[in-house]
């Protein structure tokens, strides 16, 4: 919890009468009697009422003893999309697998001929819903991934439609190019080639409009090998972007380790990662970045080895992945019931996966996802008695409000 | 789909430019070029706009090519009780089954205490936030079980709490006494003892009151024998009640076929059942209500046998199983997609389970659940492009609007 001397603080705005989850330290740094004052949209204090200093409030919001946490943080979606595969989905019903999609030119591909089809307004009116479900859970940063494009006019306006949907939205969106996400069908199977055109050609340009945060790749049989994937971090290490990873879904291709290697914020699903990459992530510092969205709608069997990131102090995240062929999830709340249910992740490890550790996946721990001074003033309010009701329930939404940047 | 003799007809409220899913007949009977009329809050026409009569509207509301389903039924909940269980969703994270849980005195028991400690008012208010989660997806029909009293004052209290949110909520409550749902810590052990004063005292009470519309009762080795249920049933039968099941869920102690013996509205999870009670239920029309919430969240292994289902013609079911310790879920959304992804039922099985059959298991399907003139108006408009989207997202809610009896 953060301290403050205390003294007299002028302030906007004023929660008082809650219960805290600051998620500061290892925990969920609860605090029972607590308040939380912001000033130009950043929090100037949050803490127990005995550490307070005295506050000037213009407003004071009186929460009636009901729970404050960050804003949450939803560190992993390609929310950013033309169409959806409700068909699909029926396909899969009736028996055919996810990779069995994937080669037959559905899957990830029929999404990208959708999206190249759309406008850069019809993406942004598209994922909007989506977006706003999020949005009536708490979530305040949001990570958007291009990778539907496959082309570079297309991987460009994704970008640009998420980054238009911080504009029109009162979220903190991050972006993430993710070129190498699966091969386009022009490609008539050259994964070498279409490498070289995502680093030689759309990257440089994605860097250079200043519409990636970050670089991500799927490194998967399906998709590319440790090797190419190398080639795009190479790339983006050059442009000064930091990097993540889809690893480990499917099989192990020591996808971890490369990420680790490279520095990554984050290494992503990680059902199938074994202790050497676990170690490399420990080492590196690189987030764990859990998808029970996917593992649940694909019917993934083989868990992701949470005893063994506990064991090595690996971070741990939460996310919804949010995307139309294998996780069509557009809710939080959901995800850490997964999380618990799926993965027998703690109540805990849950609430800091889609706050704390969600942040630091995004490399902006730094100005959200904790109840600290000098961050933005994020918030959830919460309808609950106890923090372990949001992870308990499914289908349930106790938001009472959400509180972005101050207001 | 219903047909009508074209002519001249008077309606209060016409939705037109429609797609139904009228639920008639086996499938989803679509008809892509619909209207719905209601007069006095029954429908007067559901079909093809080419099919209809002139009606003479005083309202006419235009759904933009919109789908209608039929109001959803939620046919299995014990959603009226004191507390919650999320604590012990901790304890069962931290490796407790449900059965162990059970068995050292939490469980049902902990809810008995909170629930015979509430007010009726108490039971009716905590009720109503998961019962209008259920609302906001466009859910009309609710069935509500006691069973959380275990003695004839809280149950009583439990039933009116039911009775009283269909007063203050646009919903159709049905009722069901579940005095045997589990024993009460006062029996000290004895079963026979306390199905004795379920059957001599309780169940007179609560049907001399006229507060119960079916008989339930648990079938289990944690719960009551097949000889004590059958007690329960005769009791039932004596005073003209209908009854259902809890059967199968953890073990086959041939529930369905005794459910089926007494012509039973439904069996209900059904996870254990065999071909011989899959036999049985098709033989007396008992309806089959599978509970993905409960498979999922106190992670069964064990499918109900769907297959088997399907090849002995019985109807299926789903409901929400809405309590606080197997299925803190309040949505049928969320229902549907776990019955598909985890029971594997098709998109078609899954919608009829929450409007067709879910009457049927009701034995309301004379007034509710298909889309056809004679019929309650009670519908779910929604912002899809295709049904298959009401199954295949997690988490979103497309519903435009909800009428009940034609509002």
């Amino acid at each position: 919890m953060y301290s403050h001397n205390k003294g007299r603080m002028q302030c906007d705005r004023l929660w008082k009468n809650a219960r805290l989850a600051t998620l500061t330290g290892e925990g969920l740094g609860i605090v029972e009697s607590g308040l939380v004052a912001a000033r130009d949209g950043r929090i100037v204090f949050a803490g127990a009422v005995a550490d307070a200093p005295t506050l000037d409030a213009a407003e004071a919001i009186d929460c009636a003893g009901r729970w404050i946490t960050p804003g949450l943080v939803d560190c992993h979606t390609h929310i950013v999309y033309g169409g959806n595969r409700a068909h699909e989905f029926e396909l899969r019903l009736a028996g055919a697998s996810y990779e069995e999609i994937a080669r037959a030119g559905g899957g990830i591909v029929s999404t990208m001929r959708a999206t190249r089809a759309a406008t850069e307004e019809a993406l942004v009116a598209s994922a909007l819903p989506r977006v706003d479900a999020l949005i009536g859970e708490g979530v305040t940063t949001m990570e958007i991934k291009s990778g539907y494009g496959l082309d570079l006019a297309t991987e460009l306006k994704s970008l640009r439609a998420a980054r238009r949907i911080g504009e029109v939205r009162p979220l903190s969106v991050t972006t993430t190019f993710l070129g190498a996400h699966a091969l386009p069908p022009e490609a008539i199977g050259d994964k070498d080639s279409y490498i070289a055109t995502v680093c030689d050609e759309m990257l440089p340009a994605v860097a250079k409009a200043g519409l990636a945060d970050a670089v991500d790749a799927f490194c998967e049989g399906i998709a590319f090998t440790p090797q190419q994937v190398e080639r795009v971090f190479e790339a983006a290490k050059a442009r000064g972007l930091r990097v993540k990873l889809h690893a480990e879904q499917l099989s192990n291709l020591h996808g971890a380790s490369l990420a680790a290697r490279y520095g990554a914020l984050s290494a992503d699903h990680l059902e199938h990662v074994d202790e050497q990459g676990v170690k490399a992530l420990s080492a590196s510092g690189t987030v764990a970045v859990l998808l029970p969205g996917a593992f649940y709608f694909v019917r993934e069997t083989h868990k992701p080895p949470v005893e063994l990131l506990r064991q090595h102090g690996v971070r741990i995240a939460l996310a919804s992945d949010s995307n139309p062929g294998t996780s069509p999830l557009t809710s939080l709340l959901l995800a850490m019931n997964m999380g618990a249910t799926l993965f027998r992740l703690t109540v805990d490890e849950c609430l800091a996966g889609v706050t704390r550790e969600a942040a630091r996946a995004l490399g902006c721990l730094d100005s959200v996802g904790t109840l600290e001074a000098g961050k933005w003033c994020d918030l959830a309010i919460w309808d609950i008695e106890r923090p372990a009701e949001l992870v308990y329930r499914m289908g349930f939404n106790p938001l009472h409000a959400r509180v972005w940047r101050g207001r």
